[in-house]
């Protein structure tokens, strides 16, 4: 089945008619329905499916004769932000696919296992921590807090993953075992390579990244007969807030978003009780990335003495910088190594980062996105761009494994 | 039945165990388990009972020989804005039915007919207009617009009432047939008696106010990647509006609030597309209503041009000032005219104010609040106040039907 057939496959699977984003929460049925897609086309290639206990798949292609030998893994996952685009996730899963399609159409005879994984709540949308299953995986987040994790509906991630079909076990590490390499191919999410004219990207690292709640607390009253100098608004402490964090991450050339909020009652006609906001956060290197977060919470802070309302700052998760393998990255460039496949930092977390904190020799490819978009309806990639990813995927398994 | 008996009967409905606060949305649960008692305490006062198509019930005290004369009533309303006090709306019920009980402990005979009202949908926290009710039932808001109001699940308000057991019929103007006056008794939302030292006061007017929608508009991005000065970001335009209109109402002695927040796609990582907030304003007089809207409107399309956003403003309802009878106030205060019931404006809607608008003499009586707490669990009044009220609506429902 071509790259082509496959994408059209997913297509309209949790899309929106009315935005033409997609909603593929981890675990939620379009996601489930993805996954299912995802196991067919496993199955029809004969690759070898296991799924953990922390809802992660892996499909091997092993080769005669490369039983014993430390495999290559590539993949992505196949969850999206809520109002995402297509090609976040799924373009890594399905090119990896197509990449095993090519190498059998070359002949190649890989001396390694090759391995094709989704990994699950990659974007943390729903349970609020991201590169859940691949932190789960690789022993890097304990078991007891991930059992206590809910969505914002209140449901508990082992149910969630029950109520999906799977027999949740977490902390499970043994679907790992065996890995040599990760390669994760992705859709560019800035324009980095548009800049550069090239179709495809090495990454060098990724930017230390961290989600922080902001919990401001004030006095809930009646919108019409408290006066203004009586009020503790917590929205008025945020509103400074988000506006401090904007203008501190513009002097310092880094990144600071407040995109979720929630607001108790969250009634016209009543003075909110409590507002609380998450700050997404990611700076060049973790020195920078913590004098942010503090100088947005001094500035939060202060604001909320004069408003006569509290905040408190809960770091959710924060991922260090990370450095992927130089030397991997150039044995699977080859010959594009230089100006054809340009290395890029992201500021974007993936699996890729926690893989190699795990000590996990790793490498991404990027695949050139024409607007910069991401975690929207438009992120986009052209076809050609897409075709031309599979290749140099097909061609970096071939170094590792060939 | 003693008004602490009725008290003790509802002050577990619709309660939140964590908060204290009351969560009685209209034509939910809770609000109709309220509404089934009403009916029950004016079915075992011999009360004639009726329901019109708009959920709103009066309830008449038709003693012999009054069919023909014009009734005088009273009452208020039983939903609650979410997580609200235990006094907005039901003390207004529970005190009508304790003022009949004093009347006829009192051996009095009224040549008039004595109603309770509940209304319905009063605070407009579930389908976004307040006085709903009482809107639609003095012909003063269309009913094709009613119809077509839904809740935040996207329930339009007929299905919802369906749902409730009842049989709606929107626009039914038949229910205030034959009412002379209305006397609304309301906790008070301000300090305006407690400074005063006085536990029961009269009501001046209602000052104009209104809601108002603000769509802010941008680009979903994500937001690691994107580089801070190629967004296009609502909330930072929403921010500074909300700053903006807090130093507007501080600045002219009004008052402006955003207390309730739409974002999305409501993700931590995304860059929002949409942030819709909703400003509530109350100003002395319509015209400077008006001209704070017009400014805080203004200098949100300022920053929103500086944003790259878009906004739009829409006034989802504006009620112009009421000026409350002020005959009909010297007379049902009778010998307590003056500082014993002084007299005082409010900020507070109240269908009070749109049966004044519909031409029907009204007055409003407040009972002390000893925080001013009000649209919140905080909320309060002393049970000696709350007698107190219960006394004065008996004295001024015998000055006017006795």
């Amino acid at each position: 089945m071509s790259f082509e057939q496959m994408w059209a496959d997913l297509a309209s699977v949790g899309r929106s008619r009315s935005s033409g984003g997609y909603f593929r929460p981890a675990f939620g049925s379009a996601e489930r329905e993805c996954h299912a897609w995802f196991l067919d086309q496993c199955a029809t290639r004969g690759l070898e499916t296991r799924t953990d206990g922390n809802g992660n798949t892996v499909a091997w292609w092993r080769p005669e004769g490369t039983g014993d030998q430390p495999g290559v893994l590539t993949g992505s996952h196949l969850d999206s932000v809520p109002d995402g685009g297509a090609y976040d996730g799924p373009l890594g899963v399905m090119s990896a696919l197509a990449a095993i399609d090519r190498l059998r159409e070359r002949g190649v005879a890989p001396s390694r296992p090759i391995g094709v994984a989704a990994f699950a709540e990659e974007e943390g949308s729903r349970f609020g921590l991201a590169c859940l299953g691949s932190r789960l995986a690789t022993g890097q987040l304990d078991p007891a807090t991930a059992r206590e994790l809910r969505d914002r509906d209140g449901v508990p991630l082992p149910d969630a993953m029950a109520a999906a079909g799977l027999a949740p076990d977490l902390g499970d590490t043994s679907l790992l075992d065996g890995v040599g390499w990760f390669v994760e191919l992705h859709v560019e999410q800035g324009r980095g390579l548009v800049d550069l004219a090239a179709p495809i990207g090495v990454a060098s690292g990724i930017w230390p990244h961290g989600r922080y709640r902001f919990d401001f607390t004030g006095e809930a009253n009646h919108a019409g007969t408290t006066v203004m100098d009586d009020r503790h608004d917590p929205m008025l402490s945020c509103a400074m807030t988000v506006l401090a964090a904007n203008k501190q991450a513009r002097l310092g050339g880094q990144r600071a978003t407040f995109g979720r909020f929630e607001v108790t009652p969250n009634s016209t006609n009543a003075v909110p009780s409590r507002v609380t906001a998450w700050l997404d956060a990611r700076c060049e290197d973790d020195a920078t990335l913590a004098a942010l977060v503090a100088e947005v919470s001094r500035l939060g802070r202060e604001r909320a003495a004069r408003d006569g309302t509290g905040l408190e700052v809960t770091a959710e998760s924060v991922s260090p910088a990370v450095a992927f393998d130089p030397d991997l990255a150039a044995r699977l460039a080859g010959d594009h190594a230089g100006p054809d496949w340009p290395v890029l930092a992201t500021q974007a977390g993936h699996d890729a980062g926690i893989l190699a904190g795990a000590g996990i020799p790793t490498a991404m490819l990027f695949v050139r996105n024409p607007t910069g978009i991401s975690h929207a309806p438009a992120e986009h990639a052209e076809v050609a761009d897409c075709l031309a990813g599979v290749d140099a995927l097909a061609d970096s398994l071939e170094r590792l494994a060939g």
